[in-house]
């Protein structure tokens, strides 16, 4: 490397770059057998002028608060994402060549095993949301930097990503930029608008945002706009026609190339196309953005907890925990989808609007958007009905890969919600989230241990949820109790138990009302609520179930298959026999005891599987 | 009723419907205790416009193929719409204040045990995909009906509708109508766009679709408006600009309304405010329709399989029987998500292009069609990667409470596709779709049981899910093998077997070997394939793990929770004691053979696990 060549001009410079990333790209995808290199190609250009002339960004620390931020929404482009980090000085060039290799970070879609990765993608169409989260916390953090985009056009087709850009529009995030690499074809097919440039631009348009049209491989045409870019307040939307494969002949704008690596000697053919690797060293064409201060977030989790002289919902427990959580942690963020009445997160709404965003009714960006706003240093409570959760599926299975630090709330579960009927209800909620790898899932019975949970919780790193009920329930434990997580309570035994009840949530009350019932029977049972239904207290619900001769009846008010009545045969499969009491058919519309009654969660059918269990043993 | 009244003209018979309609509304609400009124006075005139001037339907039959359809999208404004049926005289008046009842049909939102519900609303923003499915299905089915989708505004925050607003326009559903009650009030607070109408048409012209802009309270403008729809080749969106509780002074455009019924006072004061019940015979206002042939479709499920020499992917065995089948049924639509050439669903779509439809990576409104395509008497089998069926956990929610007839498929199943890494490894499918009462859930291992599972399913009416893998498997089975739902197949077996392993799927293929690798250290274990995960064929198990001693291994290439080990755990709690092998932690790009290793679910790691049992015990 010759100082002479460093002063080659911009445009050559990024040209060059440009080759540079496209070779790696082939490269890369051959070495690895798999991968998604025509891709890459298409967007040479755009990674070229993004990274080593548009955007400010530290190399030597992924967490400086000033960086500019990039997140590669079509994650299967990884490996020219990989090779501008390689071309930045912030990889070595060597570790490129371990694409997809098992103990290598560069993965085969992006996760923040890699530290400049700031979220997971590869579910399309969920970057515009986590762009938008993170330009949200770096105007609400004051950072000077910017979050750029880069779409697929396929991924367009999906509705998350207008979900985003209302909500960016909305937020006026005038520092978020989408850049759209609209090069025609699909995985299996040209995408829905092809190389109309006017389908998008009508759509962003349509939605507010600011609207830029480039030919995307002309380093001159990105640069030209790129200057003129976030002048408005509002986003803007890129749109860049590209071709698919470009710079190899046989690969340009060929369908049927999708996720293919070149074999060797297509590679070899490839590579002669390009031209040989242009001699430049891309790092020094790296803009650092002047030094910004960090982010400094009070967080603190110890709150002060409210007191209660009556029944009350967990739900409204948790809008009275989160408001005063917020009180000594600025870094709580709260999120809403037109539900806050119901969820009560409407009483930190009302005391912090400066930390508090309206979602509306789409629940997708606003899990997105948590994972932003997460990956920023954030802590977002995202509180919904349990059952839209699920609309969100996708990205809150992303937020696992993202390692996001997002606090969940479901509220409004399963039948005890009454006559709105099976559309509200969620009773899928504890199998949706049990599976994802160290997320935690607790259900708290009343108002001090949901507030309990709230700060167990929040002090917890990492995907939490926390499941709450929309009827008033009795008080069950003291201010002072604490639930952490993995724990559980015995609430009532004897020497001479029976049996033993495994509740969480609304049938904790069931349990305790059949408690009373058999004990005048003089039928001893022990009661245990299993609060933390994952991780679940499998120490504690085996040595108790062990003292009532392996009987156990578990009840819940969610479908029979994934919640803790799974959890709990898990913890004693060859050490008890369960009758599992839950929703074994969709329900319908009914007053919440008439339907706790018909599909046999309350009392009553507690007491009767006991009996039962007792007379066949 | 005299002669005389019915010849009010129709303006004002339509006026005195909607009052009829509204007092319905405020009575029934009331009397529940619960439900949403004013969201249904909003849209009285649009109601009464419909049912008794612009729809043509045939009151003695739900079924009638010439029927104009009406989706309630704000399933939530289900008063209203009970309301209606019982003015056409569909219901009996009286039996509107049975509403929310726990015996009632007429539940707090719409579901299909209504007859005249064709898919179950009340979760927001999926009803514009049904309708879509509907009409769809009305056009290939030559049924001179039109679509109605009533939506409300706060719903077109949801990204869902604008997928939908997609699919309509390149369908060219001119039969689709959505009528927005644009009535500014959410739940919780106002609309993202309030009461403007320009944000609304915009959004809907740039997608593609005629827009009509109407005060929602005019008979007059409703009339002329719905006079001149459909006649372009593309679906209409009909904008109208109403109030919320409109009719009752204390009720109009006021916030904090949302989801409360009036209390007797307030009743009182209201029903004063609408005046009297007015005396209109409304059922003599329903247009029926010309008679029109009945939706024909010749329905076999007996299939010809094929032939397979080699190794051969599920999902490769699952594109040909899916060709198959449609040679022989004409009910089944494929429906895909730019990824035909991995599910392998491009066979049917090649030979079968009048009966596929490319949704583009958009899985809500693919399945949101596929309710309503199911609803109209198609059989939609709607294949992705199994981690992309997530995106669309609340429709699929939704597919159940409508009884929906959907075949899902998901491919590229767990650890074992290799290096693509986490966000493309469906490793949670088998916990959303277990919960879904009713749904089956098949698991085959190979080419052969794939075509019979393909079969079994298709046969089957209800949701379905078949979950097929990326790696070519062995053959295990014969062509005329046959794979009942809920059945199992033991593959190994010897008098003296020390312990079961059960598998489905991919690790079938590592237990086999592992049973080979025992042999030859004169262990015997038992091998099955438990490819039938929902319902499990627990009796089965149950036998045949009695006879090895209790002792299991469950192996599985998805997620600790909510898969083939709880169902496992639920089924012999109690009667085994059970190693889990399954994938424990947020898996990594890398090799199939690598990651099934890494993660403990190969051959190997279930040898191990047979020999630590064996020792223990």
């Amino acid at each position: 490397m010759k100082g002479g060549k460093i002063l080659m001009n911009r445009k050559e410079a990024l040209e060059n770059i440009a080759r540079r990333l496209r070779i790696h790209s082939l490269m890369m995808t051959t070495r690895a057998g798999s991968g998604h290199p025509t891709t890459c190609l298409s967007m040479a250009e755009l990674m070229s002028c993004l990274f080593f002339d548009e955007m400010k960004y530290n190399p030597d620390d992924a967490e400086d608060w000033a960086n500019d931020e990039l997140v590669l929404s079509k994650g299967h482009a990884a490996p020219i994402l990989w090779a501008a980090y390689a071309e930045a000085g912030i990889i070595p060039q060597a570790e490129l060549m371990d694409l997809r290799k098992l103990e290598s970070n560069l993965e085969g879609h992006p996760t923040p095993r890699m530290k400049w990765i700031k979220a997971a993608t590869g579910s399309l169409g969920q970057g515009l949301s986590v762009g938008a989260g993170m330009a949200l916390a770096m105007k609400l953090g004051r950072s000077p930097g910017r979050v750029f985009v880069m779409m697929g056009d396929g991924e367009c087709a999906e509705g998350a990503v207008w979900e985003a850009a209302n909500a960016a529009r909305l937020l006026k995030l005038n520092n978020l930029f989408a850049v759209i690499d609209i090069n025609r074809l699909g995985q299996s097919e040209a995408t829905m608008h092809g190389h109309d440039f006017e389908a998008y631009a009508r759509k962003f348009e349509a939605f507010g945002w600011d609207v830029a049209k480039i030919e995307g491989h002309s380093v001159e045409e990105i640069l030209n706009t790129f200057k003129s870019l976030g002048k408005r307040p509002r986003p803007t939307a890129i749109l860049a026609r590209t071709t698919k494969g470009k710079g190899v002949s046989f690969l340009e704008d060929r369908n049927g190339w999708h996720g293919k690596p070149l074999k060797e000697e297509e590679l070899q053919a490839g590579l002669q196309e390009l031209g040989p690797m242009p001699e430049i060293e891309a790092r020094k064409y790296v803009h650092k953005p002047k030094g910004s201060p960090k982010l400094e977030l009070i967080k603190k989790y110890h709150f002060q907890k409210n007191v209660y002289k009556d029944k009350t919902a967990t739900r409204l427990a948790y809008g009275n925990a989160l408001l005063n959580l917020g009180k000594v942690n600025n870094a709580v963020i709260g999120l809403d989808g037109d539900v806050k009445n119901s969820t009560y997160a409407e009483k930190f709404f009302e005391v912090f609007p400066q930390r508090s965003f309206q979602s509306y009714i789409a629940e997708q960006n606003m899990v997105g958007m948590g994972i932003g706003l997460s990956a920023k240093g954030y802590l977002p409570f995202i509180a919904t009905f349990a059952a839209f959760l699920t609309r969100a599926h996708d990205q809150i299975r992303m937020a696992g890969y993202s390692f996001s630090n997002i606090k969940f709330v479901g509220s409004h579960v399963g039948v005890s919600i009454g006559e709105d009927g099976p559309s509200q209800m969620g009773l899928e909620d504890l199998a949706m989230f049990r599976p994802i790898p160290g997320c935690v899932v607790l259900y708290p019975c009343d108002a001090y241990s949901t507030e309990g949970c709230v700060e167990s919780m929040a002090k917890h790193r990492g995907l939490s949820y926390l499941r709450t009920t929309r009827p008033a329930t009795p008080l069950v434990y003291s201010k002072e109790e604490e639930f952490p997580i993995g724990g559980s309570k015995v609430l009532r035994k004897s020497e001479n138990d029976l049996a033993t009840v495994i509740a969480a949530g609304i049938t904790v009350h069931e349990a305790l009302k059949a408690y009373e019932e058999l004990k005048a029977e003089n039928i001893g049972v022990r009661i245990i609520d299993a609060y933390s239904v994952e991780p679940l207290d499998k120490e504690n619900i085996r040595r108790e179930v062990e003292e009532t001769k392996g009987r156990v009846v578990v009840v819940e008010d969610h479908f029979q298959n994934g919640g803790l009545g799974d959890a709990v045969a898990q913890a004693l499969c060859g050490r008890a026999k369960i009758t599992h009491l839950c929703i074994k058919d969709l329900p319908r519309s009914g007053k919440p005891a008439e339907l706790m009654d018909k599909y046999a969660i309350n009392a009553k059918h507690i007491k009767d599987a006991i009996k039962e269990m007792i007379k066949e043993s």
